[in-house]
């Protein structure tokens, strides 16, 4: 077979299955009030961010121009760095240019033949792509069940061990048991790594993250890794830890040491959000009000964090009801597989503290109603 | 062992080897020339694209605020992918977040376990980690060896096949047989993926690659990867191809899907920059006459591309160069292990086309004495 005939072979089964993917433009004046999107506080166009943002490309120029470890390292990735470590409790943090490289990068140089890696079946792609990537041993146990973790890790024999979870997971929205988690892990002389992802201003003291609001913060057996890129508003994520694992990182991480280090413009925008955050602690405790209410609305359990999971019957059912929400003028997101744990497709809604309470409301409206609409469809 | 101490075994065993690494942050007036970074054409500075970057955060936030299949795509996304494809002569281009996404999403989307990826010695980590994690079967050949490729190719019978290169090698500066190569994958129905990182803005007819210089840009066995973050001075990764291609990674890839899109900013910097070099078309032959000249001063082969490369008695040799050259005002870049495929220290100098002659001239005085130098220490 050619590769133009497999090509086409490959998009004929999606088709078929209604899994066919493709890229629609939003513009600059688009008016939809988008509950898509991961800038759950709205920072990324805080007027505060995006100054920042733009006075970074004006200043450093449009790019870092090389590695991290040549020069592309600024005096703006250092700060940035240094007041993430400070602000989520951490004695070090290391920026990455998206989050999939911080998670590449923490597995791939911690692990490999010798290390055995237990990791929660809903973990993010990045993780599993980590895992596979490191060429460890790799367990994956059922969703948030302890007991499992604590037999693999009972099994590993000594092994160097790493437990791999999230602390908000991202599709369906429900928090990891990590305070067991982390008692496990130092029983076993394993590392926990934490996805804060869906954690990092939205759960927590100030949206410091759910480890620092379980008093984990300093936990010397858990690691934190995070993105800049969704209640930040930026672009880019993060490893924090001890100081130690920073310099292997620095060291080891192919990911890191082979990448041109994260532009200017974003590195600012995520450094100007968190101080945005910081003078406004109470933000984040919109995200869960605001959130509960609508997920009582739509007959859906309440998130530990932004994302509200709405099953749906088929994928095109959730398209449907995608695209009506938006003729509406409501932006939803539409998780269909491979991106969903367990093949049920899903509307997929978060919840925006920086939206203003009429237009919060009039989204909650539109998308209550045409939830409750499809759900019935078979 | 614990973690804690089998990191600081990792730490001891570098540091007697001299390949312990340090990020060294540098300030926005810094006032060195900057012989170590990729932006060899200047444009990460250049006013037009500061500008557009600069813009851009204003008129889009910070980041992209979701994946590009989500409400991740702009406007400003579809621009640049249209104008990359249009520039280098493909049919379809899709931007990622890094070159390094690029690379894993190509890779990983094409091939599995019924694949055979063929890798030439030299390719670059992302290549080379995108290969171990799509689970194809992997054969790597001698550097640039077109019969080791033909060889592997015959033995694969008949299963889909992927043939790994760059156009111009990052470590070594030198350039692969392109047309060989793709008239062998022709033969055995087989993809031939070429980054061009180190190709775009610097080879072919107004700096289009190394591919369309050679006319291969419309072949329909021959794929592009580039980044957006060496000679187009921001950040960023793309695949160039056809629209059957795109449309697949669109659908499959799973380092696209489940990223955050690039940043406005950065999005736009390299917009700009595909424009300044499109009126600028005589800027990239700057860098090879430069690049010859240099070579011929240091004594070492001439580069393909930008990078030159200079080989050291040791690790320690080489750091000890390029910390002269910066005292001297110059930074040069220092390649030690991992990061070269044969295990010898260099001092990585790439020739900077957007540097006025005065700069680039004391530069070039103060390379050559440092290496001479340096060169014959043992």
């Amino acid at each position: 077979m050619s590769w133009a005939e497999w090509f086409a072979g490959q998009r004929a089964a999606r088709e078929a299955a209604g899994l066919q993917r493709v890229l629609r433009p939003r513009a600059a004046g688009d008016e939809a009030i988008d509950l898509a999107n991961n800038d759950y506080l709205g920072l990324s166009g805080h007027p505060d961010v995006r100054r920042a943002a733009g006075e970074a490309a004006l200043v450093w120029g449009a790019g870092a121009g090389a590695s991290r470890l040549v020069t592309g390292t600024t005096t703006l990735h250092a700060e940035l760095e240094r007041e993430l470590a400070g602000f989520t409790g951490r004695a070090a943090a290391l920026v990455f240019s998206t989050g999939y490289h911080a998670n590449l990068s923490v597995v791939t140089a911690l692990a490999d033949r010798d290390t055995v890696i237990v990791s929660d079946a809903h973990v993010h792609a990045s993780l599993i792509d980590a895992a596979r990537l490191s060429r460890a041993v790799i367990r994956v146990v059922p969703h948030n069940d302890v007991t499992a973790v604590r037999d693999a890790l009972a099994a590993a024999g000594g092994r160097r061990a790493l437990v791999l979870t999230e602390s908000i997971f991202s599709v369906l929205g429900d928090a990891a048991p990590l305070a067991e988690l982390a008692e496990t892990c130092a029983a076993h002389a394993a590392l926990l790594v934490v996805d804060e992802a869906h954690g990092l201003g939205v759960a927590g003291d100030g949206g410091r993250g759910l480890l620092h609001g379980l008093g984990l913060h300093d936990h010397p057996h858990v690691v934190m890794t995070a993105t800049l890129s969704k209640s930040l508003g930026a672009m880019g994520g993060a490893v924090l830890g001890s100081a130690a694992l920073i310099d292997h990182l620095v060291n080891r991480a192919r990911p890191f040491i082979f990448d041109t280090g994260l532009a200017p413009a974003p590195a600012a925008g995520a450094l100007a959000a968190l101080r945005v955050l910081r003078g406004q602690p109470g933000l984040p405790s919109r995200i869960h009000e605001r959130g509960a209410a609508l997920a009582d609305r739509l007959g859906v359990p309440r998130s530990a964090g932004a994302v509200l999971s709405v099953p749906m019957p088929s994928p095109r059912i959730a398209l449907a009801a995608q695209a009506r929400a938006l003729a509406a003028g409501v932006r939803v997101g539409c998780f269909r597989p491979p991106s969903v744990p367990d093949g049920v497709s899903r509307l997929r809604i978060t919840t925006h503290a920086g939206l203003d309470e009429m237009s919060w409301e009039r989204a909650v409206g539109i998308v209550a109603a045409v939830a409750a609409e499809h759900r019935q469809l078979v």
